[in-house]
């Protein structure tokens, strides 16, 4: 779906999108314009060449499989408005998803002083919110140069970043909990999947810094020192947004780290009940064993325990005295110490 | 709540911080003066733009939420000053509760030859030090120069992280003190805490060294040649506390490796224990079982043991000297050492 | 093997590999010309000396072990095309053996304004396919330049790169999910092999970046400003193959983890399990122990329960309520929750 | 304490370090001393503004707590001297206490090209003996300059860090053979002990580096060429220590390495230990038990087994038989294969 | 030990190593020499000042402890052939020793455009070759000059290198192999050890990398543009190995990741065979206990089950039955699933 805003000379803006009209304002030197193509079709796409002449490289790259992001100046014999122009790449994140799984969106940009042409193959958030602002005023829009139009879309992008990053500190600590608390396998499953997403986020977020690091210092022409200021505010945004998903993939190793303590700690936690139950069933087992050994009658001292009146009483008595000892050891070797519930931790 | 040191050119000082006071001294060449926002109003921010003229992106920054660190030039039409000025943003370490949580508090600065104006949510002890020192002798502080007056309030602000660094050093020497003796779960989670603190306290510290670097070079026009020498011991320190921040995070690394060990440690004690007696009943078990077989009398050697009147004794005697034999064996084994008292270690 | 494409001045092509005819080609500076050697002889490894007067140095280079990718530049007595010309190599993967061993094939490149000599040691794929152009259309493919044939030859060989990287991700998907539900030690020594595979690759393929970014410069002066557009776009893909490659590294070391962790969980339900049978024995034990012992008839007590009716039945009662009441423990301790089927969990 | 070599134009030296006499020093543009401070009171102190006129900050920083190698070019109104100096803080090791507690001295140095300051707040070995040199023959030292002085000061500095290198070399060595073979709690506190101490003294050595870079360089006025290249040998030895440092810190990654390991291998021991107990009691527990039944004679097979007048061989040489059987089947597994005695392994 | 080759201006070759002859060999501007000095005593060490008035410094270094490569330019009075000259450490390899430990020998150079004087400590392989062929036809190699004469000396040490690498490549796959199969705590010395060395082989090789790339710039006057394209070479090897280092150490990681799984999965193995031993266990000792226990005879189901003729084969029937449960249900859980035989494990 092409979608233009084409501002002339004399201030009138013309919302025509057909080949003729494009031609035409690509022609004019006192034109302005924008053109969106969202989803574009093949023959929308030929547009490119056909009216544009942009290079083939930057229209297959428009096409083709997920790009990094990048700005590329080009200045060659066919470019149809033989003034340069410059093919950029940028990724905004995918709002609608993120929370099952975090995926970026291609917008692929030709700028010049006087157009500029977006290129997208799903519909992004940023970029329909200034489509939604030129529709409004199409003229106020237009008139501040591509420059700020350009600054306006990227603007949008990277505050879009933002629910991303808050999702992503939620989904950590969430992480981090589960870890300590119930350290089961699926928190591993996790780990690896947040790790493996935050790998993929800061592989596109981060060469974004750099192309926005030519936009503010002076490698652009049309972008004009009064821009420059405004696209620094978008590359202090970035910097932010790369560090917070630095500080996330080190969260990310924590968790792992809790996640494999909590194991240890319940192992731990296991081996000491098991040992403490052989422990005490000892006395008995033996007690009892001991009682019932076959010596005959004639045997002195075995068959008095077991033919004396109180004899039951007394094996029952060493037996319980003799766990009352262990239970004293283990008092003192402080296993008996109550665990510290690890699902009372203040956080 | 606004607090203004306006000095004329005649060494008198206005503390007058209304509207037509600041426009006056804005205008008047020779006025040097600071003012102070602390947790400023709407209408008091909106003096930035009516009386200095500040850029838009600029004030937008002061209000939002919290900044990284940073230093922006501006010289653009609309500067009520015309003469261009600088943006700063600093922080400066929370006193009251970074015991309980580590973190900072913003100061957004904006400076000129002629004027500072500083700008804050809350109170900061480093900024209100320097105000005393302004209400004791508003002359002696202003007439120095904006630059000296933004040395003193840098300075009294890295010098507030000193004891900040003190506290972690002690944190993290109990931490590691604990994870050696009682590795229970809530170590664990205090070492996530503590890392995750001084992730964020280097994220903020370490672009401050940046800004300040600009400062101490010539970069800063209006501050002079003897002033950059005491940046420089600005720097000096910014430099330290990062260092430090980076070593307490290899120690909060440590820290965990301590913790894991001492988990498997105890395990090892506990399956030590667990081994060794059940190798101490089996001879009890199997002894009293043994005796306990119910063959008949005409079964010889056997019913010869079990009606021998000592029988009983000799059952016994092999009994005790089996368990004699593996307390022996134990003890070549070097298992009943006496294990190394882990909360007896030296320091 | 000998392929030769001479373009004449005339624009004639020559398909003559003969030494006499090549040596012409060398000293006409009408001719544009490219050899391909595959898998060559000693002899034909002589014609670079004997018709091309290379360098020793690089000569030496294409017969030998494998080299690292680099490009050097020569200019010195004895080159008898006496324009300077450059030495290249490149790596190209080994597209048949890469899902038993990755290992990639060695290309090596004499390149100058006026021919193009390619030497390897075995058929390369991304090369035939040019050759295969080339034997269509010699024509076209030399007349537009040797820099835009380089060219071709690079796009295909990083283009080949990409079965490979698809390749990798399925292969280490598989190698996580292995880790996670059968944590056996064959996917240690994959774990292992993988990695090996990845330190490699990075190896070969990293330097090549940096050879190609000499070429999108202006450092190799026969390469157009028009080709180094093209170049560019080799070069985005080669970053992005190093990106997945480091990727790919982390993914690896994750794989690890996963196993390492789930060793231990495994460990945890072996324990928990013996534990538990442990415990739920004891009251079986300890009971049937207790009435195998043999007190005499006028121990009260013991006597009663042995010779009571109901005697029997009791003592059933009593074993099977205190395994009960072990089992209402293990419920309250969360211990008999179902432990989650790590086979059944969710991608 | 103070003691001053002032070398007169006329090549006598004055030992006298009143005030008055630093303070004609210093006037005439002649002569050419040395004072050195050790333990300095606040009057002695205090000498370095009145007499010398140096810097607040400076002076500030001598007195101060440890501050990190750093070198600072000052030249500003109120040096007494007026042609500018550099103020330089150095760390030399402390051969005393090193074996209990790595930490170092520092040392201040002001230097230009006609005097030099040492300040120190305790005695340092290497200024010991270059001041012991001087008091054998003060001109010969001072005639060669106050460059070469400050060489030989730095030389011998950095030649005292050599014992602690090789101590800790030793000590590390020790550390792992420790961690092998006795993995006790302890060792881990040695190895956090070391790893904290080698933290430390790579954030007091590299910097150093640094400092002496600019020294090396021509950075520094006074220091001519020839001494240029003695310099460079100081700076060869600190990055000789710097690497050394970084090796040590890798070899105590290594010995935690280890201990983990060893525990590891001292559980599995363990383990492997309890559980052929468990099967080797399995035969005589059962069996006992087995012939402990009391079926009534008129059961015939198990009747007949007890009443049988071989039986108690049979139920024994069955009993053995099985044991032997475990025995065998052990041996198969190679668990009774004798375990690497690691008290015995060759270096 | 000194040989020496002296090639006059009128092309005779003398080898007369006197003081005399080689003082006029510097005196004399037409003069091109090699002085070799293996294992020289003290007093042909003196000929570096007497005769040829080398640095004081770099004297003190050839004599001295083993030193990181370097190279210096020297240029000062003093200087006997007062062209100055270049002074060079280089490491080759302990060919005889290297499978045992791994070390370096040191080689001293000073080189100029006139002569090259190379002192060792020891047998150095690379330089006794290049004296072998020196002293077969010592005009040839004098005559190329001595940047050639010093290619041929560091290209054969760099090639010795060749036979470690693959040792190391070797060690490391058989390091790897015994951590999986055999995790034997010698295992964790070895690693231990060539973790080490590589460290060291790293410390000595990388530096060589910047000293050979003096080499290849234009720093070094003295070496020809067409002697550079041979240092070039020189330096990819160089470039090579320590690439190889780098892998390795990523591999003895890997080693050392592969030892501690191993042994976990080791322990699981163990502790599952006990449990599962534990569990069969079970029915056998409560089925043996439970028919031992006294009931008197008017216990009528406990006693009729006793007195049953068939009541053993009942019992023996139900114990089995419970066996044969116990099975089907471990055969349920896949413990009974053969493990995989580690070491049947393919490469």
């Amino acid at each position: 779906m092409l979608t233009a805003f084409i501002l002339s000379a004399d201030g009138t803006v013309s919302r025509d999108s057909s080949e003729a009209s494009l031609a035409a304002a690509v022609r004019d030197p006192q034109t302005t314009f924008w053109l969106d193509m969202c989803k574009p079709t093949d023959e929308e796409i030929s547009l490119l060449d056909d009216v544009f002449g942009f290079h083939p490289l930057a229209i297959e790259d428009t096409i083709g499989y997920s790009q990094r992001p990048k700005i590329e100046s080009y200045n060659h014999i066919g470019d149809a408005c033989k003034s340069g122009y410059f093919y950029m790449v940028f990724h905004g994140p995918d709002l609608e998803t993120f929370r099952q799984k975090l995926r970026t969106k291609e917008l692929d940009i030709f700028v010049s002083d006087r157009y500029m042409v977006t290129i997208r193959d799903e519909r992004i958030k940023s970029v329909d919110e200034v489509l939604g602002k030129a529709e409004a005023g199409p003229e106020r829009v237009l008139a501040r140069g591509t420059d700020v139009l350009l600054y306006s879309i990227l603007d949008h992008m990277i505050d879009n970043y933002e629910p991303i990053l808050d999702y992503l500190q939620d989904a950590l600590d969430d992480l981090e909990e589960r870890a300590l608390l119930r350290p089961e396998p699926s928190v591993l499953t996790s780990i690896s999947v947040k790790k493996r997403e935050l790998l993929n986020l800061r592989r596109i977020v981060a060469p974004q810094r750099e192309v926005v690091a030519q936009l503010t210092r002076g490698d652009v022409p049309f972008i004009r020192e009064g821009t420059r200021v405004f696209m620094r505010d978008v590359q202090d945004h970035l910097i932010r947004i790369v560090e917070m998903v630095e500080l996330y993939r080190d969260l990310v190793v924590g968790a792992r780290d809790i996640y494999l303590s909590s194991i240890s700690n319940r192992l731990n936690e296991i081996m000491k009940t098991l040992t403490m139950i052989t422990v005490f069933a000892l006395p008995l087992t033996v007690g009892t064993g001991f009682f019932g050994m076959n010596f005959k009658e004639d045997v002195s001292f075995f068959d008095w325990m077991l033919t004396h009146p109180m004899g039951f009483w007394i094996a029952t008595a060493l037996t319980v005295g003799t766990i009352g000892g262990i239970f004293y050891w283990f008092y003192r070797k402080g296993w008996l110490r109550r665990e510290e519930r690890i699902n009372e931790l203040p956080e």
